[in-house]
């Protein structure tokens, strides 16, 4: 009997092509040596990184955001950094052929791919072993992330107009429209944008304010992407983005945002959302940021009002309501937030002027060593957070940014899950009410479904007075 | 009894802002003559054409295209054209707030405002009493119909790239996200697009493309919405329209589309479509323009595919199979049809080179008088048109297109129904089956509901052997 | 014995070469019918001026400035313009070499020439026999200017910042340098210029503007020459020249000139200069100029002081010192030229934004119709002229700029000179004085080198009282 | 009796003025900790330097190009560099009031005066001590002089059109006229000019490229000066320089005119110029340069003639015809020259693309170590040379220029005289008739007044066989 075993090759489903790539403008005026740096440096420790993100730029605005399906699709795609006197070319191998028009790579796409090697590159030159000692003090962590955003021509002495959005990557329907409405009035009154590079609460300012951009026939718009590498894949950038930066980790985007930033819309979003808000919480309620102006805006459609009185209601009752003074909340008025944000930056430009500070970069804002510094929610950290109300509240917010992160990760993250499996609940010193409070939140998001989890909320901690 | 009679005052339901607005570029070097002409112009009988095609503008891009509802809803709006020595001035009274920015006029809107005003002057000015003469050839209409384009400065000498797209104003959801597709697979490829300037088939082929010359980082993109008095209130500008242009009437339009078009894309459409189709098969199969290169595509998503077959089965059993090879008929594939007309372009440019014709006006191709000329469907018209097997094909068409425009009057048009009421059905000379498959195919647009009538279809015609 | 005639064929001293032209911008777009009157313009009577003048810009930037040299050096030189589709085209035959560089016209000279072609046909349609009734109003010739001009596009809305210079195309060299000087201060202040576009005091202020526009890195400059067709070929375009206007005759350049320039600077010069002077202080001595602000600057190095002295004291006895208000004479100090010039447009652009009128054409400084009009200075017409005291300035102005104008006739003109052999000294109404201050300003030119007369200067008049 | 010393200090004849500079583009996005290099670099040793510097550029275009002059006119003049957090400020007191119009620093001087700045802090930061052991390799310093010329965006990724022109800066009016219309030429063909940035030869060819460029209508054209800070007092650039470029040596100048050029034209000069040629010759006949295209051309008007035929009868006697082959010497042609470096920058193209080396600077030339290393006359030195037959070209064109420098040296500088007052005549081991013919050239350099001396010619060495 006649056997053959016959390894099913899985059909690719997609078709792909390969290409060479010439960069135009700032990868193209390097020396032989740099040249040879970044060839090395894309072709060791960082291809694999490098062809994760090269590949999510390639299938930015395919309508799946699985980043699982993109390396599925695309197994044998391979990318490499060539050199050549003239300067680098990248070469592809095995490309997801949407990228491409009649066998020529679509411009816009060429230039993420060269924002990505660029970006990596820098981290594993600029920012490598060489220069590990400058990374050791706040204000090298704050120049290596001026550097990065300049090496990437993101600052531009122009007058402030730059918008952060944040908020959730998958938001309901009526919630992203909203977030379109919000970046056509944003857009309207010629301010650019600058989101997290992903779709949802990430992606409408963007398509918003394109159209506005386009009605107010303003010639030159920027749509900045800022996203980092562990997150890229997942939320591939969309099709409007046309900046792109990718910061080394969370701690440096976040630093970013709020340095190149003139302002910053909070839409509504999931736990991470709220994480964020926290942070600038932490920030702005520093001593040292007391006078500084910054307009900050809680915004929603009406379906996310419950989302902001719980969060609002949280901060008031943890950080005082001095806290709340920080940031204003509008619900259903994309128009009252434009013109809201309008006068903000306004007062930014007037406060940047008198200090004499740049426009491009807010050096002024105080970002303390540990809001740079990753938090990782081992038991004897969250053991160390001091909850007690009478504590400064940026300090408390700060401790309750990490409470909440790593309760977050005892829920949902495999780490944390087992950790708390194999440790037990937190144990967390704080005063009840206000751990209950962040219980209550923590439900809510649940109930509105922004926080998935497996069966029913359960806390993972326990609270030492 | 207490009696108290009130009338009622109908509630404004839309906030409303006067204006002065002030034009850049164009119009903005005039002699005090042309200033004073312009505003005699628009202050005497063209009032009215006047206020009703700025309200259309104002309202660009509003839910509603139903043109009394801005003309209710805006009942008090009114437009002035001033003069003062630096040139013109638009006064606007109660003009809707939602052309507005913090009380600021959308700058595009503004240009659109100005654009109206423009072409409404000129053919007061330019086409008026003292020109008539010079319009009374066909020479003389087409050199008018390059004024007015030229006027409005369409025309410029690059390379050819402009895609004429036609279809229905009010079609499906599929086939309205096939015409984004084919937009976006044009403007990946660098064209540009003109259409009719109202919703459906006149827009989605813009905003497709304004996503892809965005990814494609093309700077200057040129949307042109060509339209006319008696439709620009029915169907206002889209709000990606950059360029407006208003022709005198229908026909002049028709010519306008053929004359700087590089190429012409049929979506589906109603009756309406259906005629325009016609009228250009009735011009490329004219013996002066058999050489001419002219790319012809009728193309739609699979559920559009009958709506194609029927066509193409009418016009080969009526004009011939060799009519049927000036167009080609692509079903579901929007990137075929942008490499064909890609591949078509590039033909014409090189015919254009060879016959030293410019590029931003076709010249060369034949349009005749009658081609040029209103066609009114009175018992007398309908029955001087010959539908006999054996003519020229191109006389033929034009004849096939004057008995549709009739049939369709006297099917669903307030004056040919009531003229059939009163003088019974049009008498119409013809081959039995031409009629037949005429018969077929306005049947086939009833099912399709591409033409609304109240009941069912009934022939308003006998055929004259 | 064998005898041959040879006819010296003079032996061609210069190369030539032959060449087709195509325009970019400008004359780009015309209509078949625009491009067929152009053509046949071109070549009917008007082709002898197009040739002459097409020649004076070919040879731009030669050392010689006779324009019969040209003429003789290119007797062979001919030029057509020929239609084809896409539009014009020049043809040139046996034109000399200078203009070209490597077989390729040079980008500019082939910009002034069809500036030529532009200017020659727009007066030989637009003003021609079908628009006769036009031109026999004030107002219509006024207009005429405009619409040439801006056919030139030489009118643009941009904040006031044209200085119109004037002066004598041969000037001592201490008086060159010192124009460039003014240029130079005039360019340092972003100001543009505009002259008569010939050598001397029309191209010095140009030179001097470029270096100063250099240095202070003005991307956009116009350096504009205003000319004529009696006149272009003797005063040939000098290379700096990026816009060229050919007005139809000297009165509608004079008044070309009073209408764009924001203000003017007089240079020393010849007779030329002081019958300017006298046509502008003609018109701004009017009732109806009263209010005009015109900044008016007469200036020029010490050694042309006297030059100065002589006008201003002449200016004073005639028109009296209040007259002489209207004009301020600086001597050696071209940067309080240029202060002076600055601080005058100032007060320009302040009164026509009150006034509403336009930045790009003074429309509101009135010109009669009697400066208008050419002067023919026959023994009929000076024996009309009223130089008496106590008439109204700006009437004593036109006439007494028509005696001197027919005074220099009489002395250096063939014309002239032959009408006062024939008829005898012209006979001049007029105060004693005012005859006497008028003859000593022309023997002070004589003895200036100013005025080139054979021999001694003599009376050519006799005064009546 | 009243005795009163009086120390007469000297009336200031120049009026001077204190301002505050703001840098535009370059500067302008800097971390505050590289302001702060910046300011403490510019206010420790390199101050002395800087101020100096600044002079020489707030005094460009004066007629006197006297250094110590400059520094006489203005002794109170001091620069500084500010810091405030928007970037960096330049502080000028008692600066040359001609710098500034009406108070308002002419932009193009601004410009320079950043140029200074930031070329001196690259120097003193960039190529400070921290990286002295990256400069101690041939590769090393072809990397600084490539960093210190890209970070002074001189390197553009265009097609190659970049002039080299080198020659005297004091020739005579005939050479000099000869160089503007080499310039004018080059121009007319697009080409760009880089010159040592002083008067003469390095003034001339910009001139008359800046008319060629106005009137091919070429609206971005670089006159870059590459100056040393050595020499930048003496040669203060001319005011038509808008890309200076201060180079921290001759020899690093030297290499960054190799590397950027797309080819050189060389004019009549004095020593310094033959030097120049010798260095160039003897890194173009190394067996690495031997395929390299590399268009070189002498020139000069008829009278300069008789510099470029002993240059070329020396070349030829001591290198060989071969070396010969590498230039082409053209006479009172300018058109010829730009026509032929026209065809040689082709060449250059066609080279660099097959090579795929970079257009914007030329990594494929060989330069060696020794060439990089200033060259000190001592007497070991110059006993170390090697003269004789025989030798490599390449390696003999080395020590002859190293001869030529002794010489030189030993003649007219004050060191070179002292040490062989000192010493006695240098030894130099060579063949009699080269040295000889080396004699022949000094002698004509001092007849034709190239090569001033006090008193007559009088070798200053002795040959050993």
């Amino acid at each position: 009997m006649d056997m053959t075993t016959t390894i099913e090759k899985p059909a690719r489903t997609l078709p792909v092509q390969d290409a060479r790539i010439y960069p135009r403008g700032g990868l193209d005026v390097l020396s032989r040596a740099e040249v040879a740096r970044l060839r090395d440096a894309s072709g060791g420790g960082m291809h694999e990184l490098l062809r994760r993100c090269a590949l999510a730029v390639l299938t930015s605005g395919s309508a799946s955001d699985d980043p699982r399906a993109a390396r599925d699709l695309y197994p044998d795609f391979d990318i490499q950094v060539a050199q050549q006197d003239r300067g680098v070319r990248i070469d592809l191998a095995n490309a997801p052929a949407m990228a491409f028009v009649d066998g020529e790579i679509i411009r816009g796409v060429a230039e993420l791919l060269f924002a990505v090697v660029r970006d990596l590159a820098y981290m594993a030159i600029e920012m490598g072993p060489a220069y590990a000692a400058e990374l050791e003090s706040s204000d090298g962590i704050t120049n290596a992330v001026f550097g990065l955003l300049r090496n990437a021509r993101i600052l531009n002495p122009g007058d402030p107009n730059l918008v952060v959005c944040w908020g959730g990557h998958s938001i309901g329907r009526d919630e992203y429209l909203y977030t379109k409405q919000v970046g056509y009035e944003l857009g309207l009154r010629g301010l650019d944008i600058c989101t997290g590079c992903g779709p949802g609460a990430m992606k409408g300012p963007m398509k918003g304010a394109t159209i506005a951009h386009a009605k107010q026939r303003k010639s030159v718009s920027r749509y900045i992407g800022l996203t980092e590498p562990g997150i890229i894949a997942a939320e591939s950038p969309n099709p409007i983005v046309n900046h792109l930066v990718i910061m080394p980790d969370i701690e440096k985007r976040l630093e970013a945002f709020v340095r190149i930033g003139h302002g910053i819309i909070v839409f509504a979003g999931g736990v991470g959302t709220a994480e964020e808000i926290l942070y600038l919480l932490g920030i702005l309620l520093r001593e040292e940021n007391k006078d500084l102006p910054f307009p900050l805006i809680l915004t929603g459609p009406t379906v996310a009002a419950p989302y902001f009185e719980q969060i609002d209601r949280f901060i008031r009752l943890t950080l005082g309501d001095a806290a709340a003074e920080r940031y204003q909340i509008i619900i259903g008025d994309p128009s009252a937030v434009a013109r809201k944000m309008t006068a903000g930056i306004k007062q930014v430009r007037e406060h940047r002027l008198a200090q004499k500070d740049s426009f491009f970069f807010n050096w002024s804002i105080d970002i303390p060593w540990e809001y740079q510094q990753p938090f990782e929610p081992t038991h004897e950290a969250m053991a160390g957070l001091d909850l007690h109300h009478g504590r400064a509240p940026h300090a408390l917010a700060a401790d309750l940014r990490r409470a909440f992160s790593g309760i977050v990760a005892g829920n949902v993250k495999e780490d944390g899950m087992r950790r708390i499996e194999e440790f037990g609940p937190f144990q967390i010193h704080g005063d009840a009410d206000m751990m209950q409070a962040l219980d209550a939140l923590l439900r809510a998001f649940v109930d509105q479904r922004r926080m998935k989890i497996s069966g029913e909320y359960k806390p993972c901690y326990q609270v030492l007075a």
